[in-house]
């Protein structure tokens, strides 16, 4: 560790970090030697695992051809890529936009919808995240936002559905679709459907619960904009590229929305890249007009040529196919037998290689195993419990008083019962810190 | 080209991009083979050259050992550049945040300023260009935050100095120093010191058109930040990383930021990389209270690796002092003399391998060749001369009125002589221009 790297989201002086040294498939090393499964894929970014040696060698081979050139210009690898992500995505979305990450993707996606409908208001959910800058930190509906307010960006919150506590007191998830459709409408109305230039939503909530829309809820979604004229913006950077077991997250709902932002498992962060797939009917609007927007890294090469290797290995070894049949008959069942006999899971819920373990301190009020948005002691109960995975040799994924489980797409079944063993171990632990 | 990229910039149905298929050193080539002579550096970014075999190799040997790990963690590699890049730094700038480019580098330099100072308002000059995401299109103070307004970032524009063009009608660089100085006092006084948590500014505004500060100017608006407790932001993105000689412009000048911004130069974009470089006293504010930001790539391995090949490579090589003396005696004379016989040249300028050739109808008014800002036929002239210079395999970079001249920092004598000479006979069409 050097005192020279000032790190994300921390108190500088109170960091400890591991140093890690190398990586491979679902595993990585630190300095000593001391091995990780990694159950977190990083930051929900490694979909296709470390090191993958395709991927590997597409960077080394495009390396000595051409690493970078402006995005003024064509580039064999840009336009492949670009072409392999629209064959890929939902009906009309053609055209991509490639910006370095998932932030980026989200400001450009904005002014697209800004300027698509002449309209500034944008709907953003509660429990979302969509980055770090301004734009995109306006619109995040979670603490992170808090350190960085105000944030001017006009944006207008509203409640999804989140079944295991209600904003709504319903008591199934069908339920839970018409308050949470109703209450959308309600706002919409309440702001002015000609005041709306967009609506942004994570497909399947991530760092704020894993929540999977329940049924019916992207497909009214989708109703409501294209009755109000709101562009719909789906958020896949989390979720997009295989996570839950399709291409894009929505596709696994049948909902096509006018714009999909797109990052982390795009080329899994080998290269930092991300982007924004537009549908044709508001690209045709910049045909003749200039698109007011750009950066100088949009395209870039290596990225792109990261992105066609990872793409063209999913493809080959089937990964989309594997996430939904592990993901649901070993993950997926593993951490319901696990909640069933761990009292501290409040909830067992996910989707493919993405599911959320809620903790709490008593099943009947549900209450959290650490208080919402805990800072400094409040949060020591999950402090322990990520310790207790960390020392086992397991990385989980931890937000708020969940274990979020996500590992590279790539783990086999055999890591995947590894990774359970030693999680039944940590729900051990947090069973104990429950009073 | 393919159909499916949409550009930065740009009307969609009305690019004819060539296709780049490779590059090394000062040249690249498309895909019949014609070659390019890079007087751009593209974006002003591949300051160490296309290609250069040591950061390849470079990024082909971090590639096999790891691509990326999560910002939460250690690495050699990201703590080896943050050193480097702190002992080449002025002053107190002694810790890095890594971003993925420019834009994000500039959110993050506003929110530790917002931050430090408790306060909102942040200055910024008119002229100038901090990238494309949400505050920082907001910060900039040129056409292309047109498309994104309103922005609401609680930005206060002040003018710059010019002596070409003076905003106060000054008649030497001594005088305009004093002008734009007591013109940025005024605008402190009447915002209210105790508002404004910033000053973002261009060591050599960039884009907006090469301009050198005159003798004095950025001493005395680092005095005026001193002494009404202002963050200075020195945004660097552009000039950074021996663009004028320096690793940092401000060293040229001797002044000493509170925070840099860079980006670009740093690995020359090779795989994406940027950040802010801190001042102590301001880092340690974050020793105990958690800074409020991060993205999922800061700290990019393969960035850093290939930004520690870049410093080693200037170091080994002296391109500091070749662009210094080179610069100097090559570049900037050679255009000097241009500028002499060529009717056209209203003003040549510049520093390092950094210039503007500013392009005017008339050299009495100084009219531009085009008018500010123009669009569509207005700016045919400009793109006569594009053409002219392209069609001779010489690839400027054009801004406004203006040929920006930004070979990479590795050009040789030569080299800058062969794209002297093509640029001798572009000039030839621009006097054919003026009238």
């Amino acid at each position: 560790m050097s005192e020279h790297v000032f790190y994300s989201w921390s108190a500088q002086a109170e960091l400890n970090p591991i140093t890690v040294a190398g990586a491979l498939g679902s595993w990585f090393w630190d300095d000593t030697g001391k091995r990780y499964l990694d159950f977190s894929s990083q930051l929900v970014n490694v979909n296709i695992g470390h090191q993958h040696p395709d991927i590997i060698a597409a960077i080394v081979e495009q390396a000595q051809i051409l690493t970078t050139i402006s995005p003024t210009v064509a580039n064999d690898k840009r336009s492949e890529l670009a072409t392999m992500i629209a064959e890929r995505a939902p009906g009309d979305l053609n055209r991509v936009f490639f910006t370095t990450g998932g932030a980026e993707a989200v400001e450009h996606a904005v002014r697209l919808a800004r300027q698509h409908t002449g309209r500034t208001k944008m709907l953003a959910a509660y429990r979302s995240y969509h980055g770090g800058t301004g734009v995109a930190i306006g619109l995040t509906g979670e603490p992170r936002r808090w350190g960085t307010e105000p944030t001017n960006v006009d944006v207008v919150r509203f409640f999804g559905p989140y079944p295991y506590r209600s904003p709504w007191e319903t008591t199934s998830p069908e339920e839970e679709t018409a308050a949470a459709l109703k209450h959308l409408e309600m706002v919409i109305q309440l702001e002015g459907a000609q005041n709306i230039a967009g609506l942004i939503l994570e497909s399947v909530i991530g760092t704020n619960g894993v929540l999977i829309p329940p049924p019916g809820y992207l497909a009214g979604v989708r109703e409501l904009c294209t009755r109000y004229g709101i562009v719909y913006i789906a958020d896949e950077v989390m979720v997009g590229f295989g996570r839950i077991g399709e291409w894009f997250a929505c596709q696994a709902w049948d909902v096509e929305p006018d714009l999909i932002t797109f990052a982390k498992g795009v080329n899994s962060g080998y290269v930092p890249l991300g982007g924004v797939v537009i549908s044709e009917k508001i690209a045709q609007q910049f045909d003749h007009t200039p698109y007011p927007g750009g950066l100088t890294y949009s395209g870039h090469v290596l990225g792109c040529a990261a992105g066609v290797a990872s793409i063209n290995v999913f493809e080959r070894d089937g990964i989309l196919k594997h996430v939904r049949s592990v993901g649901e008959d070993v993950l997926g069942a593993g951490l319901s037998k696990l909640g069933e006999s761990h009292p501290s899971v409040g909830e067992v819920r996910g989707k493919g290689f993405f599911w959320a373990v809620e903790l709490v301190k008593d099943p009947q009020t549900r209450e959290p195993l650490t208080p919402f948005a805990a800072t400094g002691a409040d949060n020591a109960a999950m402090a322990e419990v990520t310790k207790a995975a960390k020392s086992r040799g397991l990385w989980p994924f931890v937000a708020g008083n969940r274990l979020q489980i996500a590992p590279p797409l790539t783990t086999s079944e055999d890591e995947i019962r590894q990774g359970l063993e030693i999680l039944d171990e940590v729900l051990d632990v947090a069973d104990s810190l429950m009073r």
